[in-house]
C-alpha cells in the first residue's frame, strides 16, 4: 500500500491551496480585529463540503476526498498539527504567574469553572432530549463532556485580546492571564478524567479506574518529576548539541513521546502535548529563541492547516441546529461570566472590572473547538453539538475584546504603521535643507487632510525652530499639534541625499516623518514619537538602505525590520 | 479507513523514537566533525531492519512495520519531509553568488559535471553486466542516471565543511561555494530531465517529450517569471500580513503548490520545492529571522526524521555489494576530483589549490542519497546500488574536510568554549579584589595544567598592570602567554559580588575569564580575546544574570547567549 505519485501530486496540491486560503482568511480577520482561528475555521468551511462541496463536489472530491489513503494521510497531518499546537499552549501556560497571584487567582478560577460547570450538566443531564440523547450512561458522560466545555477558557485567544488592548501588562491583565491558566489546565485535567471516564479512546480496553489512575499519576508525573528533570536535562543538552537546533529536536521528540504516552493511557495525545509544554516553558533554559522559532513555525504551517481542515470534515450548515446553539451560547456565556465576575466582586475588585474579568475568560477560542473535535471523534458528541460549540468557541472570542474595550473604557492599541498616509510617501528626489523637506510633506499632508498648507508648514516649521527634530539612524520626525483633526496622520519622505535634522548620531536624516495629531489628545503624539524612535533604535536608514522602490516595498521593510 | 487510537499511538511513539535517536547521532558525527546526516542514517540503520530488524525483528515490526497504514503515513511525511529539506537547499542556493565569480566558476562547475558524467555513463552502460543489468534501454536510463549521480555535488554539506575550516569568506571558498551551487542547480536540472525521459514518475502517461518540454518550461518559468513575481510580491505580503508568520506560510504553501506541479508532470515533488526555494533565497525581501525560522525547524525536525527513515526502509548489510561500491567510489572520486581540479589549473589556480577544490566538490553529501532514494523509488536502481550510492555520499563528505585542510595547510576554526577547562570552573564567594581573582584562577589552572602557580600568577599579573582588562557587560579577560604551553586554556571564575577591573563601561566584572596561550602562537590569543569580546557584545553578566550553578548550566548560558 502507498500513495500513488499521483495521489501524492494532489496531496501537495491541497496542502498548499489549504494552507494558503487558510492563512489568507486567517489574515484577513486579524485584520477586522478578530482572533486568526476563525478565519482559518472559515476557509476549511468555505472548501470543504459546506460551501465548496456544495456547489462543485467533484473539486472537494478531487482536492479533500472522504475515504481513501489520502484522507488517512490528511488526518494523520491534521492529529500531528493539533498536538504541535498544544505544544505551545502548554509553553505559553506559565505556572509561575499562577503562584504570585495568589489567592484571587484560585477564587476566580474555581468559580469560573465550578458555575459553568454546574449550569451545564444540569441543563444537559436533565433535559436530554434537547440534544437527541436518551437517558442513561450515555446521557451521563454526554453531560460531564458539555459541562466541561462549558467550563472551559482559552489562553491563546485570552492573552492575545489583552495584548491588542494594550492591557496585557496591568495588573488586571495578569490578574486575568493568571486565571485563564488555571482555568486552562484544570479544565483539560477535567476533559481529560471525562475522557478516561467514558473509556472512548481505550485502546487495551483497561477498566476504567486504571485509566483514570494512570491519567493522574502521568499528570502529576509530568508537572513534578518530568518538570525538574527537564530543568535539569535542558543546560546538558543547550551545552553539547547544537544549537538551538539540538533542544528544539529535543523537545520536540519528547512530545511526540508524551502524546504516545496520553494516548495510550486512553485519553488523546493532545494532553501529552500539553504537559510537556508545560514543563518546558517552566524553566528558565527554555530560551526565547527556541521558543520563537518553534511558536512561528506551527502557528505558520501546523495550525493553519489544523483549524482549516475541521471544515473539510464537518458541513456548517447541514449540521447547524438553532436551538441547540442557542442553549450553548446563553448558558455557557452566563455561566462563566457570572461565575468569574461574582468571585472577582468577592475577592475585592471594583463592579466594571469584575464584569470585564468575567467576559474576558468567557473566550473559548481554540481549545473549545479542540475540545469538540476530540469529542467528536470519540463518538461522546454528534455533529449537531459539535457545530454548536465551534460556534460558541468563536462568538464568545469575538465578544470579549469589545466587551472588555466598553467596560474598562480602553482603546485599541495602535502602531504609528496605522497612521501612514500611504498617498503622502514621498521620495525627495533634490539636495534641499530640512525646512524645504517640510515644505514638501507638508504640501502632501494637505491634500490628504484638506487642512491648509500654511496652517501646517508653519505649525511644523516653527516646532521645528524650537528644538530640532533628528532622531539616530537617519531617521527624522518633525511634528506639529493641529485643531480640528481627527486622528493622526503622518507623511513620508525618503532621500538618498541626507538631510541635516540636527539629530543626536550627528548623521543626516534619509527618512523623515513630519507627523501631525489632533491639538486635543495630548498623550497619542508622544506615544507615536516614542514608538518610532523605539522602532529604529537598532537600525535605520542611511544612503545606501534608502531602496524601497514604492510604499507598500518601504512599509515591509519597516514591519520586518521592527520585528512586530 | 482511519489509523485506530492504538495505531496512532504507536506512531506517534515511532516518531518520537525516530527523532530523538537521529538528532542524537547526528550531533554525536558532529562531534566527531562529520556531517550530521551520516549519524542521522546511522539512527534509521540501528532502528531498522539492517540491526535491530535483525535481532528483535518483532520490535521493528511494531515501531516500524513495512506494511499497513502506519507505513503509508510515516512515508507521507518522509516525503513531505525531503520537500522541505529540498525548499532550504534552494533558499540557500544564491544565483547571485554565481554571477559575481564568473567564467571560472562556469568552466570549473562544467568541467566538473562532464567529466565524472563521461566516466560513470561509460563504465555503466558499457559494463551493464557490473549491475546486474541487461543492455537495452533500461541500460540506457541507468546509465544516465549514474553517470547524473555521479556528477551532482552537495551545496550544504560544502557550505558547512568551508565554515568549519574557517575558509567560507576566503576568495578560493567563495569559489567553491559558487562553483557548487553551479554545480547543484545544474545537476538536478539534469536527473530532472533523465526522470523524464525515462518517464518513470509519469503520472498521466505522457509522451517523453512533453514531460521534457514541461520540465524545461516549468524550470525556466520559476527561475524568471516566478522569481520576479515573488520578488514583488514579497513586500506586499509583509507589509500586510503579520510578520514573520505570513510570509513563512506564503513560503510553505508556494513550496507543496511548487512540488505538486513538478510531481505532476512526471518528476518528482523535490525539484519544484527546490525551484520555489532558489526563487524566495533570490530576493532581498526575504528577510534573515524569516529564513532562520524554517532553516531551523526543518533541520530540526523534518531533515532528521527524513535520514533516518532512509535506514528503516533499506537493510545496508544484505544489500552491500563490495564490487559496484568500489566501482562507484572510484570512478566517483577520479572524476570529480579530476575534472574539478583540471578546469581549475586551467583557470589559473595553483597546484595545491585546484586539488582543493577538486576535493571539496567531491562531497555528495545528502544531496546524492535524496537523488538514489528517488531513482530507488521509481525503480531506476536496485537496492545494491541504491546502498552503494550511499556509501559513495557519505565518504566524499567525510575526505573532503581533512583533505582541504591537508592541501590547504589550514587549522580547524575553534570557538574560545573549546579550551574552557571545566575543572577551573569557579565561584568567587568572597568579595575579593582582582588581583586575589587572578590569584585564585590562577591557581585552579595550576592544578589542571601542571604549570607552577607562581610562573601563571605573575605573568597575569604584570600583564593586568599594564592595562587592566575589564570588558563591557560584567566580563573580564585577564590572561598571558606562558613557554611550555601547548594549547590556550581558560579558567573562569564567576562572582556575584563584582570585581572591579577597570571595565570600559564601568561595571564591575561578574564573570572573568582567565585565558593562558602558548608563546610561540602570536594569534590565537588576540583571537580568543576577540571572541570574547564579540559574544558578550550585547548583553553579559551582572549581579542577577550570575545564577548558573554549575559549569554545564553556564556553558548552556553562553552559548544560547552568543547564538551559535
Amino acid at each position: 500500500m502507498k500513495l500513488s505519485p499521483n495521489e501524492l501530486a494532489i496531496m501537495f496540491l491541497s496542502l498548499g491551496i489549504l494552507l494558503f486560503t487558510a492563512k489568507l482568511f486567517g489574515e484577513i480577520a486579524k485584520k477586522y480585529g478578530q482572533p486568526s482561528v476563525l478565519g482559518e475555521i472559515l476557509a476549511g468551511i468555505i472548501l470543504g463540503p459546506t460551501v465548496l462541496g456544495f456547489f462543485a463536489p467533484s473539486v472537494t472530491d478531487f482536492l479533500f476526498p472522504a475515504e481513501g489513503l489520502r484522507k488517512v494521510v490528511m488526518d494523520s497531518i491534521a492529529t500531528i498539527s493539533i498536538v504541535l499546537f498544544l505544544l505551545v499552549a502548554g509553553m505559553e501556560a506559565d505556572i509561575g504567574t499562577i503562584r504570585k497571584q495568589g489567592k484571587q487567582v484560585f477564587s476566580i478560577g474555581i468559580s469560573g469553572i465550578v458555575v459553568p460547570f454546574a449550569m451545564g450538566f444540569a441543563v444537559t443531564y436533565f433535559f436530554p432530549g434537547l440534544f437527541g440523547m436518551e437517558a442513561g450512561s450515555e446521557a451521563l458522560f454526554f453531560a460531564l463532556f458539555i459541562a466541561t466545555a462549558l467550563a472551559i477558557s482559552a489562553l491563546p485567544v485570552i492573552a492575545k485580546t489583552l495584548m491588542d488592548l494594550n492591557y496585557y501588562k496591568s495588573e488586571l491583565g495578569m490578574l486575568i492571564v493568571a486565571s485563564a491558566i488555571f482555568n486552562d489546565i484544570v479544565g483539560w485535567m477535567m476533559f481529560a478524567a471525562v475522557l478516561s471516564l467514558a473509556g472512548k479512546g481505550d485502546v487495551n480496553h483497561m477498566p476504567i479506574y486504571v485509566t483514570i489512575t494512570l491519567t493522574l499519576l502521568f499528570t502529576f508525573f509530568m508537572i513534578t518529576v518530568m518538570r525538574r528533570l527537564i530543568h535539569k536535562i535542558l543546560p546538558w543538552v543547550q551545552a553539547h548539541f547544537s544549537w538551538p537546533e539540538g533542544i528544539l529536536a529535543f523537545s520536540l521528540a519528547l512530545t511526540m513521546i508524551g502524546a504516545a504516552a496520553t494516548e495510550m493511557i486512553g485519553i488523546h495525545a493532545i494532553f501529552g502535548a500539553f504537559l510537556v509544554g508545560l514543563a518546558l516553558g517552566d524553566t528558565h533554559h527554555f530560551r526565547e529563541k527556541t521558543r520563537t522559532i518553534i511558536e512561528q513555525f506551527v502557528s505558520a504551517f501546523f495550525a493553519p492547516l489544523f483549524f482549516a481542515s475541521i471544515g473539510l470534515n464537518v458541513n456548517f450548515v447541514a449540521n447547524f441546529d438553532f436551538t441547540i446553539t442557542a442553549v450553548f451560547l446563553v448558558i455557557g456565556t452566563i455561566g462563566k461570566v457570572v461565575g468569574c465576575s461574582a468571585a472577582a466582586r468577592f475577592s475585592g475588585e471594583g463592579k466594571r472590572e469584575s464584569l470585564a474579568i468575567g467576559f474576558a475568560m468567557n473566550a473559548r477560542g481554540a481549545m473549545e473547538i479542540i475540545l469538540g473535535l476530540v469529542a467528536l471523534n470519540f463518538g461522546l458528541i454528534n455533529e449537531k453539538v459539535f457545530v454548536a460549540l465551534v460556534i460558541l468557541a468563536i462568538s464568545t472570542s469575538m465578544l470579549s475584546g469589545p466587551a472588555m474595550k466598553k467596560l474598562l473604557k480602553l482603546k485599541k492599541s495602535f502602531n504609528f504603521r496605522d497612521f501612514l498616509e500611504p498617498k503622502a510617501f514621498v521620495f525627495i528626489d533634490q539636495p534641499v535643507d530640512k525646512y524645504k523637506a517640510i515644505d514638501i510633506l507638508s504640501d502632501s499632508l494637505s491634500i490628504c487632510t484638506g487642512e491648509h498648507f500654511r496652517t501646517i508648514r508653519n505649525a511644523v516649521a516653527e516646532r521645528e525652530s524650537i528644538m530640532p527634530t533628528g532622531l539616530k539612524n537617519g531617521v527624522a520626525i518633525p511634528h506639529a499639534r493641529l485643531k480640528h483633526l481627527k486622528k493622526p496622520v503622518i507623511a513620508t519622505g525618503i532621500t538618498t541625499h541626507g538631510i541635516d535634522f540636527g539629530s543626536t548620531d550627528g548623521h543626516p536624516a534619509h527618512c523623515i516623518f513630519l507627523i501631525l495629531t489632533p491639538a486635543d489628545d495630548n498623550i497619542i503624539q508622544l506615544e507615536i514619537l516614542a514608538e518610532i524612535a523605539r522602532t529604529f533604535k537598532e537600525s535605520g536608514f542611511d544612503s545606501k538602505t534608502v531602496k524601497p522602490v514604492n510604499y507598500t516595498e518601504f512599509l515591509s521593510m519597516i514591519k520586518s525590520n521592527g520585528g512586530a
